[in-house]
């Protein structure tokens, strides 16, 4: 129990702490933090209470306005301040609690805090790894038997993303313009995006100093290099895609945005969620073979609240643990080449759809390719996204929470 | 012309002058040069001397390890940068000239000196711009009837690349190992990669302050984003590709690295090699329309030097004019839903094949498919590349030459 109170239905107990990175109206300076109840411990004010072996030395990255040089000390370093934080919130611990000066300076309300993102993206990585969205997917573009590609059941299927367009919950996102040819017969057409999507996903973090160029990650030290997890929306431009993906993969239907949670949730809080995950068949290569059960148990579930309403309508309700290539194996296959991974790096799971119509984390699956609007309210249905929807992903696991909300305020200009 | 004495075949007289990185054995620090002659002028021992209007509140950016600050300046601080250089450097300007000790400072002999990285690449791109080489792999894989793809005559298709694995010329590339399936009716296997190709392109650097995302940048202040050329070669293993790039585009096969020229050559320097591109049938539509000619007229070449020999054999002569699409409708298309470009990201061509059998700018496309294996010498032939080749892509244009030279130590560890 923590000396500083947490209600019930707090996305963030003890046993959570993520790490985010914040500012306030009076110190617009950007600072890591830990989320507890309501509050924030801002970490650049307790520096000096990590006097551990690890990071006794290291103090100085809690200076720093992004978590990546924290998520460069590796596993050790990440544990000793998780048990060094939950000494010092406490009940027991007078540390903190009867130092009414350093309580003062350390603690933020969340709800005067603006979130950043909490750290720089080298590089995003975005995987497909539900093979219900696969198969949804394939099944709607290439009919039932040829559903699933000859690839997707040997290796993580994955793709470069753009990083630059990276943004943290709460960022207005605007409805793309872009080339399309809703005609095949007829020449393309540039216009504003018709089909706005959303992809229910989660992300992870990469943590460590980092493989070297050329040599790859085993299986066996994944874990070291997995810092910890966000929600992500990976919005996605429908009609962009169809018209442009053909051969090199989405490009331009996924660069206008994509949203994370600003709360990183570390494995070290995710112990307890572990799971085994879909069984393999055929068995993974060697390189993918895995020995314990590395899925994880969080719900999942997505919300929409149309434009000019005050209700949210739950559109779905997944779970990561639908997810067929665990973060493990998703890592261990984009390092197999040699491909250097470096702290700071995101990598999504892609859309987490489930074996149930109300589990896919797409409006694309949701809706059937459009066969199927949703009706959220008598007067109200929905095939793709209109302007001014808000989108919020929120997921439950353990005792924790961590809410994601998307504000889509669209425009239609042209230029 | 320059006091600095320039040889005849040098690859930087006084109109190059393209901007580097470099260190010192003596002084490791990072720091900005210009090549002239066979020197470097290290720009930050003269950063006082910058004091025209757009560069004297600036020339702290002359500091830095890398050139993302300068790029980010934009076009006039380029272009007063640049004259002011040419004027330093001019037989008739004591200032330099004649200051034994500012001078002593100043210059540093390239063979002296380490390259590093220009600038930290935030994303890297890769397009797919020549229609030569689009035409003769999909002429390969799909037929002569379907050899482009309905969307190639109408945008430049393009994918997002890795921007980790960017590395400067002189690094060895490691033959990667990874996931292929060479027999379809059997189950996919991990090895070292068969099939390593080559692609020689040409990748510009975004410069100025970078688009909001939301806001994309339209034709007609495409220029002011474009900073400069680098060669760049697009290492692709071939059998990793072909088993992964469905449906997401290629991910491993292209992740191990990607290898750029050191001297960035500005736009400024490249007048005079401005050139009418190919006639683009069907025409553009309006946001990808261009006024005025914008290809570039560069010769390229490629030659390989095969493990323990000493000759260098050209293999492809090339030009970036043939390019279908410009690189201002590269920018424009890339930004087009919104996507923010940053100073300091890296967009390339494509490989740049032209019209006849030696213009080919992959082995893939010299060798069509492995039907006609090259003939280095008498007893030297090549499918694919061997273990120790080495590859050296170079461009020769107006009087200026960039050299890129590229080493290839593979070995063929799995692990």
């Amino acid at each position: 129990m923590s000396f500083i109170e947490v209600s019930a239905d707090s996305d963030f107990p003890i046993q959570n702490l993520p790490y985010g990175v914040f500012s306030t109206k009076d110190n617009p300076k950007p600072r890591i933090g830990v989320a507890i109840g309501s509050k924030i411990l801002d970490l650049s004010s307790i520096k000096h209470l990590f006097d551990g072996t690890q990071m006794k030395d290291k103090q100085c990255v809690f200076d720093e306005t992004t978590l990546n040089k924290f998520m460069s000390l590796g596993r050790s370093a990440w544990k000793e301040t998780r048990e060094r934080l939950q000494e010092l919130l406490s009940k027991d611990c007078p540390t903190l609690k009867d130092n009414d000066q350093l309580r003062k300076q350390a603690f933020v309300e969340q709800n005067d805090a603006i979130m950043h993102l909490p750290a720089q993206i080298g590089d995003y990585t975005d995987f497909y790894c539900s093979r219900e969205h696969a198969t949804n997917v394939g099944t709607m573009f290439r009919g039932k038997e040829n559903a699933l590609n000859p690839n997707w059941l040997h290796l993580p299927v994955g793709y470069h993303g753009r990083a630059s367009s990276v943004v943290i919950s709460g960022t207005d996102i605007r409805r793309p313009n872009g080339q399309t040819c809703p005609d095949e017969t007829k020449p393309p057409v540039f216009s504003n995006c018709k089909l706005l999507d959303i992809e229910l996903e989660m992300a992870f973090f990469i943590g460590g100093q980092g493989n070297k160029q050329g040599e790859p990650i085993p299986m066996d030290q994944a874990d070291d290099y997995i810092f910890g997890l966000v929600i992500m929306n990976d919005w996605s431009a429908r009609d962009i895609q169809k018209w442009e993906y053909v051969p090199l993969g989405p490009f331009n239907a996924k660069n206008f945005g994509t949203t994370i949670s600003p709360w990183i949730v570390t494995m070290d809080a995710l112990k307890d969620a572990l799971s085994n995950g879909p069984t393999q068949d055929p068995k993974p290569l060697p390189y993918l073979t895995q020995q314990e059960p590395s899925a994880l148990n969080i719900d999942l579930q997505v919300t929409l609240k149309p434009a000019k309403s005050s209700t949210e309508h739950t559109i779905c309700q997944s779970n990561l643990k639908y997810i067929y290539w665990s973060l493990k194996q998703m890592l261990v296959h984009h390092s197999s080449t040699g491909c250097n991974l470096r702290p700071g790096d995101l990598i999504g799971t892609g859309t987490i759809s489930g074996p149930t119509p109300d589990s896919c984390g797409s409006l694309l699956e949701i809706i059937w390719r459009g066969t199927k609007p949703l009706q959220l309210d008598e007067n109200t249905t929905r095939k793709f996204l209109e302007d001014g929807d808000t989108i919020k992903m929120t997921s439950v696991f353990i005792d924790c929470r961590v809410e994601e909300k998307l504000n889509k305020d669209c425009s239609c200009d042209c230029f």
